[in-house]
């Protein structure tokens, strides 16, 4: 059925930071996004709970406390989804997507969770559901790697994908402050939730790059497969130490593709500082792909905010919209391939930072690097500074080579139980 | 007419680097190819005047001397042209459309110089013309632009787009090779030409930035509107000076609105050494674009290589593919708005690096300083180094604070008069 529309009904779900964001873009580009489009782009109804929310609008007329008005409305086209979280976005999604309308979202946790059963039921209803907003912002990443990098056979992601760390993480680094002066300081800025815990113990990027790595190995890789630490055993001295050796501190989520098996991790690394990831600062996010056709390309730019955000969710907006408007259906997904095996994080190999606190006593190091020796973990430096004569501890650094997770943390347990080891203050993971 | 294929076929006009790359790529990865688009991709002929590059294809028996076959073929659905160049490439394209058939292109010559008119000819025939890997290689660049950057109002594009004239400079930088030592070596290492003017001279660079800012902009840039500068005149002096300042020297192509006019040029400039942009090194490229949106997004990755662009053309080739199979047509280019004025050169207002050799007496530096002070230009820092007793000449460095540009070449003019004056060795703009 060919219908003729004179104009494109959205409905936003959510009208918090980027949802205002996409109220004050779709009101103040008109103009441009009609010459896109070819018809209006019109902002029919906008659902919130917060009924304060609506004196924001241009015009508060459309504002509705009841969600289900927009799903149940047959002249919406197009529903932008932006609660955020599980409940009750997801029926909400589903129901939009069952009322034969197109969807847009920014919801990470969503599409990482249940991605592959939603885009197969939008598929299925011949509707996109596009998620561009839920990763990287206003970095335009999801539809370059469905499109322009899917020749490659894409071997590895290594990303700064959360910027509330990146932030802490860059401030840590160069105003020497410690971790939680520069979450304080985060907060304070608007970078930071008041319960950081999402972002700040890596679940947000846990999240995005469970999104990544499916589109990017076309397979299912879902939340629970990701192995996730976060940033706050960080201290000041380990950026001491890591300017030192020759390195920058970021949280990387990491995306490996080694034969029929992939290791997807998020924990901070220890990264060359001539890598150009060392240089993403602040809340910049980069995102960087390497494949045996294009080798290595890098994404960079604002991962959140509301008008970075909010410019990508409208785009998705249009690009739907167009292909309404020109009867020019959207192409379907990619089927992904057989699930590949998800390597555990006891299984990878790398190499280590490790800080620890000793007794400054003859023949602590011996003891050491007998356990290491025991383990077959080599090292290939060590630092010791700093003696603290009132209570007799030093305090040594050491970068091993290539070794397995596992026997590096039976190494760990065993130091813990000696003697003359006083504290294992840190363990970090080192990425070349 | 809905016609139901069992393979998609593809003829191949020219069988260089690039086309090479396709041929493999095609070749090898036929099995994820089909699975992407749904049914095969065929390399059904390859034409080029060269009759010994068949040998290098998977199936030679595809080779044809006759670039015509292919366009005469009713069985060929999408031709790849990459013989570059202005002729007959742009018959072969235009020819392509004429028979309904889709192209794919890495030229950006013909791009810039014609790109609106091939495009409107395309839509017309409702087939697509698509050159992602006419500028910036393997980068992700044009998709995106067109994609998921339009809301934006893009207010400036600076990108390092010319592979070749980067390696030269990051040599000249990190190793203090001269300009010709630096060619060489580039030359030696396949990463120039043995002609080198196009690259050299910034012909390359102002044709890609032609072919971004149309984009960007939505307005027609011809190579004729681009006001460009090559390299040939750094010498290893300049980057010392430039490290010393707190700056890197890159050849960028630059494109920037200002209300209803543009300005658009290549040339080389100091940048602040902190910038991602001046990190860029050897044969990479990278894209800053800004937006009013989004702000600052980079686009990084190999510009130049076989495989980078076969990767994109083949990208573009399934992109094509999956709409004819699934009957889903392609979205029309977006019509350019009215032209907007050109800025010439002698209009922009920058700030300056001037080095120059002088005579090394009294006063010297106040009758310099007199001809920056008539014309209106102020002195932001001078350094005098280097003092040559033989020939009694010494070389001064100024950095100017914002000027315009013709009050510079006035300046420069009028210095040249000088008797004191011995040689104005380089000017170079300044970009913040």
């Amino acid at each position: 059925m060919i219908e003729v529309k004179d104009k494109i009904n959205i409905g936003l779900i959510g009208l918090g930071t980027i949802g205002g964001g996409v109220a004050k873009i779709l009101h103040d580009k008109a103009d441009s996004i009609t010459k896109q489009v070819g018809i209006p782009l019109v902002l029919r109804r906008v659902a919130d709970l917060d009924d304060t929310r609506k004196d924001s609008l241009p015009d508060p007329g459309v504002f509705t406390t009841d969600a289900r008005s927009i799903l149940e409305d047959p002249e919406i086209d197009i529903v932008i989804e932006l609660i955020g979280g599980e409940k009750p976005a997801k029926d909400f999604i589903e129901e939009a997507i069952r009322q034969n309308k197109h969807v847009v979202t920014a919801n990470k946790e969503i599409l990482a969770k249940y991605g592959p059963e939603l885009l197969a039921m939008s598929d299925e209803r011949q509707v996109g559901l596009f998620y561009e907003a839920s990763v990287g912002g206003g970095i335009p990443l999801i539809a370059p790697l469905k499109r322009n990098l899917q020749v490659n056979n894409i071997t590895s992601i290594h990303t700064i994908i959360n910027g509330t760390t990146n932030y802490i993480l860059t401030r840590m680094e160069k105003a020497g402050l410690e971790f939680s002066a520069a979450l304080k300081e985060a907060q304070d800025l608007g970078y930071a939730e008041a319960n950081p815990t999402s972002d700040i113990e890596g679940f947000d990027a846990a999240y995005k790059i469970a999104i990544l790595a499916t589109i990017a190995f076309h397979t299912d890789v879902r939340p629970d497969d990701v192995y996730h630490e976060g940033i706050s055993r960080m201290a000041s001295q380990d950026f001491r130490y890591a300017g030192e050796l020759g390195y920058a501190i970021k949280l990387l989520a990491i995306a490996k593709k080694e034969g029929d098996s992939i290791q997807v991790r998020v924990h901070p690394v220890f990264i060359p500082d001539d890598m150009l990831l060392a240089k993403v600062d602040g809340v910049f996010n980069a995102v960087q792909i390497e494949g045996d056709l294009t080798g290595r390309v890098i994404l960079y730019g604002r991962g959140a905010g509301s008008e970075p955000t909010a410019n990508v969710v409208v785009a998705d907006a249009i690009h739907i919209a167009r292909s309404i408007n020109l009867g020019t259906e959207l192409q379907p997904e990619l089927p992904l391939d057989a699930p590949k095996l998800i390597k555990p994080i006891s299984e990878i190999e790398t190499r280590y930072y490790i800080r620890m606190t000793i007794a400054d006593q003859p023949g602590v190091l011996a003891q050491i690097t007998r356990v290491f020796g025991d383990n077959l973990i080599s090292i290939s430096s060590a630092i010791q500074k700093e003696v603290d004569s009132t209570v007799q501890s030093t305090e040594i650094v050491i970068m091993t080579h290539t070794a397995k997770e596992q026997a590096m943390q039976q190494a760990i347990d065993q130091m813990k139980k000696l003697e003359v080891v006083k504290e294992i203050n840190n363990l970090i993971r080192v990425e070349d």
